[in-house]
């Protein structure tokens, strides 16, 4: 591949800079690998071609003009469609808003927008995000950029997906229970979960609910770095915002991890693996941790974390579609109307004992970066599976109790309000992307992002755990 | 009085700085005070004057050897008997606790000490901080330093009425629905609630529940701030806790208020206000507006405030109480019963509504900044009361639906994650003191102290509004 497109970003907007790429030039790589490779794998699921074109003249005029074009000038960016664009389509994957056009974007959007990015295109995403399997009634499938049949996971699956085929150079997710790492394992790409609040978000219903973070994702860590820097900013609205996002460098530099301690973890203690992922895991896990000064098998105490994670995200899906289940039950799907119906059944002490339960992993998971600088895990827990499966039904021949058990190795995380990159690490028995997470506790955002830099270049150089490529 | 437990604690500080008053003079001064009043108001509970004498002798120590004395050096505390303090007796007002000596600092009480205080007593509290009544089954009732037999209101009252009395230079409260604000009205002190996290809290059961804080008191905005800078840090176990509290300036400067505008309100659109104490405050908001470029009554629309904060309330209490009263409810006061109690009756939707209506109500309270810069209510919605009685069950000829409700006033603005100081302003229409708060939105506590600086100054420079001294 040699198109334009398939630059990271991070060199495209440096040759945009350099006057050697022109935003439009870009744009139309863009499009035309749009319209070669979409009907195939339906990532991108609304898109406003002349609205681009628009803006990526508007960029040019700009840098004639010798003006700031911004961090992200001239990069064709994909919003997950969960996330309100202006003027483009946002459907949320659901039906109800299947012809809902916003007239203003959302604060994300917004933000990437300022930063110069041209608001390209909308990504596939589950139903309301609730889901790791990228499919909908408005849309239907997205598939995975190495096996169509298969997922791309989810719920930010379509950016994923569009970022490993080169759509676009840099797209949005979102995360609650893995919804950005999972789809980055499962496609070969990058994916950064911040910390509450660094990426501030003022659409949550609950605004104290911490455990759904927007964040970015790229080919690259340095891109995702680049469009998280697009990405950040003060908003009073997020409770969680602070001026503390300002500590994240303009520019990245790969971590010294000859000198730093990893503790790597097959499953985090408490999630089902895949034993063929397992192994495969830890043949990688070796080569992870000879990068470091030192390592050692450890992982936090997640305690009873798939209870205390079901309380939680059944308090945030009350919150954002109670209303909407008592309405218009008959246009919601499935996971929505079984995650709302579950809520209802639960009590106020079942809350408070999960926020308990959630204050005590918490501080373990703090004190245990005292001995470690980071946590490396698998991304998923199993290959990517054929999409017409909703969800991994069993794992290792055992039944999997919830349809959210076989996501433990990243919800379980979650609920320490780790940040985490996941970078992508070779291919699974399968053939298939493999993905591990480099995750950090609350606000190590910094740290965790300039040593996934630091690792990537080691993957990188291992033809056993560089970045796939899928063919186009 | 011209006792060196009268002077303010800043000039207290200035003098042991300039070697013209000694720690140990400072606090025999403290100590003889307790004396002479303790018996009558039963202020503080616990204490340790040997370990007090020793802390003092060492920082003159210090002070001779040209040391860093810390910014509350050689200053006598009290402590609010929720916080534990190493080798001090911390009952938690709970028979279960009566005999508890700690081997530990709390975090909290552990930055005091680190910035030179001198923990010298604990100060009353009720069960668990549990009401607005500062009495309990192990001390007894603490009365007001204007008249014994009234209530110094609570949950912080011990520390109040220690203030008001000059038993202590500088006393910690905390403040869930008004607990450091109602005591510090009550008894003519000031008490600053500050954002979430500002005072980092790693004590808490749920540490996700931002509406308890912990704060300081004292007898001036000066003596006030400088508490709170001794009980800032970091600390990544509160997930509120950011870099912003470095934002606060080390000396306050009053704020210009005379190009600022304040809101005004008596009620907050949602507290009921005792007919006395409403005309009295409108009294005084004449005073206050006029001091201002511009007032104008407003108030941000708290919604179901009474709701809102019963659900978020019962929760804190469910993660706090719920093992204690199932298996110790016979040694156990009725208000954490009762809280309990309530809170085992409702639902994880109750939590999820609650959440929906705290999130627009927070929402609505920072747009409503965006027009002020202040917003001022009364600090109390009653004169104070008889102790006996264990709370207001009637205003103006209504009933009170909740022994809660007397507190709306301080609630409310909770709800929202307020700063807020409350000031002193002269006495109410029976003599007893009268307090203002002064409110602004999460994460304005740098301006909302400035602002109360200048306002104190105001309201000192009027008879009507002074600061009332107690008889002693």
């Amino acid at each position: 591949m040699s198109e334009p497109c398939d630059l990271s970003a991070a060199e495209a907007r440096r040759l945009i800079g350099a006057r050697k790429l022109s935003p439009t030039e870009l744009l139309e790589s863009s499009l035309a690998r749009i319209e070669k490779t979409n009907t195939t794998f339906n990532a991108i699921v609304a898109m406003d071609a002349e609205a681009a074109r628009k803006a990526a003249k508007a960029t040019e005029a700009k840098l004639a003009k010798g003006e700031d074009i911004g961090i992200l000038g001239g990069l064709p960016i994909g919003v997950k469609d969960l996330q309100a664009t202006a003027g483009l389509r946002t459907t949320k994957g659901s039906l109800l808003f299947k012809d809902t056009v916003p007239t203003q974007d959302e604060l994300g959007v917004a933000n990437v927008r300022k930063a110069g990015g041209v608001i390209l295109a909308k990504t596939n995403t589950p139903e309301f995000g609730a889901g790791a399997n990228t499919r909908n009634r408005v849309y239907g499938a997205t598939g995975n950029p190495f096996d169509p049949e298969k997922t791309c996971a989810g719920s930010s699956g379509g950016s994923a997906v569009a970022l490993a085929l080169g759509q676009v150079a840099l797209a949005t997710g979102s995360d609650l229970g893995g919804s950005l790492r999972t789809p980055a394992g499962f496609c070969g790409v990058v994916g950064f979960r911040p910390s509450p609040g660094v990426v501030p978000s003022v659409e949550r219903a609950a605004s104290l609910f911490p455990f759904s973070v927007n964040g970015p994702m790229g080919r690259t860590v340095e891109d995702t770095h680049l469009l998280l820097m697009g990405q950040i900013g003060r908003d009073a609205r997020d409770p969680f915002n602070s001026d503390d996002n300002k500590a994240l460098p303009a520019r990245l530099v790969p971590a010294d991890i000859g000198r730093m301690r990893v503790a790597i973890s097959t499953d985090l203690g408490c999630a089902p693996i895949d034993k063929d992922i397992a192994r495969i895991f830890e043949a990688r896990a070796n080569i992870v941790a000879s990068a470091f000064r030192d390592s050692a098998v450890a992982t936090p105490d997640f305690g009873p974390a798939h209870d205390t994670f079901e309380v939680h995200r059944c308090v945030y899906f009350a919150a954002s579609h109670r209303e909407r289940y008592e309405k218009m039950r008959d246009q919601l799907d499935r996971n929505v109307i079984d995650n709302v119906e579950r809520a209802m059944k639960m009590s106020l002490a079942d809350v408070s004992a999960a926020h308990v339960a959630q204050t005590q992993l918490y501080n373990r998971f703090i004190a245990f970066f005292k001995d470690y600088d980071v946590l490396v895990c698998p991304a998923a827990s199993v290959s990517p599976f054929p999409h017409k499966q909703l969800f991994v039904e069993e794992m290792n021949g055992e039944k999997m109790p919830t349809y959210m058990r076989w996501l433990a190795i990243t919800y379980a995380p979650t609920l320490a309000l780790c940040c985490g990159a996941v970078l992508p690490c070779g291919v699974d028995h399968l053939g298939m992307p493999f993905g591990i997470q480099v995750l950090g506790p609350n606000g190590a955002d910094k740290k965790v992002l300039e040593v996934a830099l630091a690792l990537e270049e080691v993957l990188a150089s291992n033809p056993e755990t560089k970045r796939p490529i899928p063919k186009i």
